[in-house]
């Protein structure tokens, strides 16, 4: 028995993912050939499979190069795979990011820029702007990370030191023909976000930039202050002429992943409630506020009734104080398991959807009532696991860690909660 | 335009105080009056109120002594009120639990014992067992608070180093006819935790709080470890004949306020969703998870479409790092606020039913999309505000703050998040 709610929860997990799989989402949305070229390019967790899926589908000529994290590749035939590092980034990401810029450049009217876009792209495709150098680009953004600025205030440095973001890989490919297909792994699936969007507007000035900078004091390096205040190539505003060319497609958001696995969860008789698609905060505690609702749903069947299950997405943040093994799927598992302490009936599932969990082997893990009876069987205290961070041991413990290997797709986190009764 | 989301929140924040108004709630679970005395007693921060709800219907002669929290009584006629210390005990709520056993102790099958039980009493009803110093149970609480035990557990040791937890109250009235009436605070709902349940069997033992102990590694004093030891006097089990004349009421419950709160938003032309009555976690994170809850009904109508408002009740709780003030409400909706960052058309509502967030001063308070602005322009900064725990003074100046009074009942936290569109 214990083995059908786990599979049930796992079959929602595949069709949130197949819902992001790029061999399915991309082929729909393919524009009509062109007379000239078509050059691809592209940069981000999907990458390599969202070339592939062009690549298998094209009815004409191709060519061109996309960027992915390492491990993240896949042979293409016509399509040059470049593997880079992420979330810092290193010489290969930006040499690619320097000859994706040059691909685009020289074409004409007639030819066709296909942009392949996902989360992950902005590490992934760095390219400093106007004589900066990556060292005073990464020391700024280590800067910024440490103030506590927000990520838009941070994408807004980033989008003013870059030769290739905010819409200049955009201003490159003009005069020809440029469609973004894009993968979200951003709150609201902002196109300017997503990638510190390389091809579409940008509302933020060089001025907003120098004001970030201000605001939390940061002592950036003297040729970025000097870059900065020249601020002699502004990225292109909305409504900018110069992006006319331009159109973006939107092939998979995180909620498409949720419906998809609402819509597996109606077909399997269970009741799905999608909570958000977009869900913060620090992992343990978010196990916390779910599991009091998980409880609720059990003792006042609210807010749904048995069978039911609670999905969700978003990703969740760990503040790492321990030095224990496991991502944050992991951690906000077993809070989670703590909080339920054994209830009867409720089984859940957490994984990240590009299939890397913070550690390379596992996605995510499953968990029933018997989970935390299990880990102690073999020694582990709950409690001083999540304590040190440490969440891993307990779902190896349990055999119910889930290993995908990279997905090549990224829509964030996928979080279901199954009660039965 | 502002003022009407407002009105609506607080209107459904009176509904949900008004199902757990002591006036109205105790009257219909009166029992039949007895051949006999009718003896009252209770504790908690509903004592008074309770109290004043049966002297005014009830049809007999009535004595008895009620106990609650400095500030939260209320003059009656016939039941002594006496004001003592909470969270942490004092000579007041000591003596007066001593009284209150005297009292029930030397009555017949033909006499009545009322006992008023609501949140809050496990406090004021405090009486060492067997020759403890009330010295030697505050050092023994005091180290488990610090130990990182779970509340269940620290109520089994407390139960069995009292002379009135655990059911032995009960059996001090034995073989009067007993009567608990009941507000709950607790998740769950079970009479055994309210006030740690003077009246109810008790499921745990002797050798469960000396395991408890050592689980921790407590160093208790001695008198303590020696009384647990010799386990003279056990807690009534669950089935236990010696509490046959006993029965209980639950009078209010926190899902109660929950669903009267829901009646009044349907009545208003806005759909509730309960999202659960028992929330915990850290109220800061708490506030990031809501918002992304009410986020995804602005963008995706899920899990409700708007006009929606999402309701759930529970305790958040505050690790205060900060020298600010504010509870754990004011600080949930700070928290909120931020994450929202000024979302147009959602709203919140968070207050403590008890009508005293953390301070003396006030219950809560209200949150719009203008409620930061506002406060920035009075010079204050919301992140360093909450880095502070210094919620109070956001509220403040954005002129929202809910201020009841002690409302002399509690049903732990109500959190309303009204999105309009």
């Amino acid at each position: 028995m214990q083995a059908e709610p786990d599979a049930f929860l796992k079959s929602l997990f595949h069709a949130a993912l197949a819902a992001a799989d790029p061999l399915r989402v991309v082929p729909p949305h393919l524009p009509a050939p062109p007379r000239g070229r078509t050059v691809v390019v592209g940069a981000g967790k999907a990458a390599a499979a969202m070339a592939k899926a062009v690549e298998e589908h094209w009815p004409g000529p191709l060519e061109g190069l996309v960027v992915t994290r390492y491990g993240h590749g896949l042979p293409c035939r016509r399509i040059e795979v470049v593997e880079a590092a992420h979330p810092v980034p290193d010489a290969a990401g930006r040499a690619a990011a320097a000859r994706i810029l040059e691909r685009v450049g020289g074409l004409g009217p007639d030819d066709l820029v296909l942009v392949l876009i996902s989360g992950g792209g902005s590490a992934l495709l760095t390219l400093p702007a106007g004589g900066l150098s990556l060292e005073d680009k990464q020391a700024t953004v280590r800067a910024l990370l440490k103030s506590g600025a927000a990520i838009g205030e941070m994408n807004t440095v980033r989008k003013h030191l870059s030769a290739i973001k905010g819409g200049r890989l955009g201003l490159a490919a003009a005069p020809a023909r440029l469609v973004t297909l894009a993968i979200s792994d951003v709150p609201g699936d902002d196109l300017s976000v997503i990638a510190s969007g390389p091809t579409v507007p940008d509302a933020s000035s060089f001025a907003d930039a120098r004001a970030v900078l201000e605001k939390y004091r940061i002592e950036a390096p003297v040729a970025v202050r000097r870059y900065l205040e020249a601020a002699a190539d502004e990225t292109p505003k909305p409504g900018d002429a110069r992006l006319a060319h331009a159109s973006s497609v939107l092939v998979s958001r995180p909620q498409d992943c949720l419906l998809a696995a609402a819509d597996a969860a109606w077909r399997a008789g269970v009741t799905p409630l999608i909570l958000g698609d977009a869900l913060e905060g620090e992992a343990r505690e978010v196990g916390r506020v779910m599991a009091g609702i998980a409880l609720s749903v059990c003792r006042h069947a609210r807010p749904i009734a048995p069978p039911a299950v609670l999905l969700s997405g978003g990703e969740t943040t760990v503040t790492v104080t321990g030095q224990g093994r496991g991502g944050r799927n992991l951690e906000f598992l077993l809070s989670l398991a703590i909080a339920l302490d054994g209830a009867e009936g409720i089984h859940a599932l957490a994984a990240d959807t590009d299939g890397i969990d913070g550690t390379e082997e596992v996605a995510g893990a499953v968990l029933g009532p018997a989970t935390l009876t299990r880990a102690r069987g073999q020694g582990l205290d709950p409690k001083l696991r999540l304590r040190d961070n440490d969440a891993w041991p307990v779902f190896a413990a349990a055999g119910s860690l889930i290993e995908t290997g990279p997905t090549r797709t990224n829509v964030n986190d996928f979080r279901a909660i199954f009660i039965e009764r």
